[in-house]
């Protein structure tokens, strides 16, 4: 079951520079596996934001949501969920 | 070189129903071949809504612009494109 | 799986009064046999607008979907869908 | 007598961790108590967002502005009251 | 119970300026007789629009649905409903 | 002359408790005096928020700003003001 | 006292054009006689749109309301009035 | 002196073809006159949108506002319009 | 050449006074030089706010820029710019 | 290939001067080094407000983003893309 979700993060400017690139390596490690699993389908970056929208793949709500509770950034994000579904046109 | 678009429709109540029909119909047959030679990489309904969400991929911002202008329902619909870039933690 | 969905009706007034009615008709129909079958788990009307507030519980994304475009008054509302999840303070 | 309330929840990252933790502690157990008499009907979980979606059952609007200023986390949250009536489509 | 009601009034241009009149005549005495028997607290003007904003005293939200619904203006009309308590400041 | 004057409070969670203790106290006691002397009508809470709606009957713009600048919450709070007119539905 | 008033007009493309230039001959009309006897201070044009900024110095509430419901475009503009006090760092 | 315009084009469906072709043959004509004359400096589409974001040099206010509403799309047009100055780290 | 420009101050809470109290007084100094020199042709207050509204002539806009940049409020205020031109129904 | 892009800046109070300066120093020069190659075409101030317009001819939506996340301000700024085609009417 599909869901686009773009991600907005906002990092405070007195958050310790080290602190937020420990945090940053954590997201990175996680996305990367959840995209190896085939949960995080889709992920590209907004030209000119710190932001990006996402394809999820996962069995259902409590699912999605508890993958995307779970990302190091979360406390700094803000995020936009819109379920989808099959398209009468599409050929996949 | 990918595009995020969202397309909302709006068809004027009063527009004769033959007239919808058709231009759903040319709709239809240019999306699928517009996946088939790989422009239109995806095509997902939002739920609810008399909506989609899709992505493109095209080699410049004027074939982005024609492709779209060419869509049947292009005067009945609403879309708001944004460009998208590798991620950096992004496996594809 | 629930959802919450918000519709917020407008019948163009130069719609005949009869076609209205028979819309309005299949409507509460089709609304009392999914309420029935356990699919519309509440319906609340919001005071002082033509409007409700909805929780359906469907087993997908594209169920919920179907559902709703085939509501007699899809064309003439306005459909916003919120997907829900467990809340740890639950009790239920 | 019900109200939809939507509750998003903001804690300032400078906010003591343990100063946090009691506070959602404290908060957990007034939703508990007032779902198990009754008056907190429904709480949900909206996916991807630390917010919530619930139904309140109260005698008045005074009787919910009480409640819902005596939560812990109220300082911290943007609340938004909509009260629902009686649908005529609605068989409950 | 109080609630601050706005109500905002588009009537179409193609309206026919009788049936506009006679609408209008009949949302007057309604409203004039709600005043009298103390439901319609009070009805203002907002300057330079055709809108007002009104405080109704109603014995629930059932209550007030009804009534406001059975505004003969209600289908022309933009409502927002604000649900009011008693403030600690206030001597009344 | 009426106004409707809405006032959303926001008090910086550092400012210190007493601080914002003398505030509020001060805050009362000049909403009491005014609503005493007729310039403050009515004084409402908004359910669920720390905002309140208000109607002010003042002689002129100027009175009303200087009323509302030497409020002690005045820094801490987001006005909105709405000139009031008589309705010609209206009894009183 | 004044008040600052923004005005948008729109116009129904299908109202008779005859129509549509009598009501602007009357509105310029009413316009310039309320220069001259000095309600309507100040009257300037919006680079670029069908809308104007304006300054009204009346002697209340209910007298600039009831200028501004007579204007003949009234029906066809959308009206944002605010109120203006003296400000401290003003010579006039 | 500058100005940046966006242009956002909406026309009403039922607004025969050929007026529509006759209407747009004009505004082409007139756009490439003010290219031509220095006034119309930039022209550029709007990916996905009928619309265009334009940069303007004229000599003042009144100039652009008389260019703009001669313009035999301007009442098919909603118009933004936002003065520019020298930019310190600009070059040219 | 006029423009309409509206300021909201925001001055931080954590602001030392007597720094805010030097920025305010050089702000009026400033404002009374240019109402002197006739640039700021109208400034007043919005009833209720920490804001203004004002009329400035200048010969360009780059002029306005450099005027509204050297105020000493300007790091602390949000402001909106709309330029002015004739209306074809004022008298002045 | 051409985008527009808006700028907008907000640097924190409590920000240090100097480092401020010297972030302002880099991103002039980085800016002029980009005019200079003819990547950043154009470099507009937005009057009254500490913004820019700027248009940028780069090869791909990757080189964008690329160049604009490496401005010395982007932690500090809210950027706005739009990505800009060829228009029928342009001469250019």
């Amino acid at each position: 079951m599909l869901y686009l979700v773009r991600m907005d993060v906002t990092i405070p400017h007195d958050l310790p520079a080290e602190r937020a690139a420990e945090i940053k390596a954590r997201e990175k490690a996680y996305a990367q596996q959840l995209q190896r699993d085939g949960r995080w389908r889709h992920l590209w970056r907004v030209v000119g934001e710190y932001a990006n929208v996402s394809v999820f793949d996962v069995e259902s709500n409590d699912a999605l949501h508890t993958l995307l509770s779970e990302l190091p950034l979360f406390p700094y994000m803000r995020l936009q969920v819109t379920p989808l579904a099959q398209h009468p046109s599409a050929l996949a």
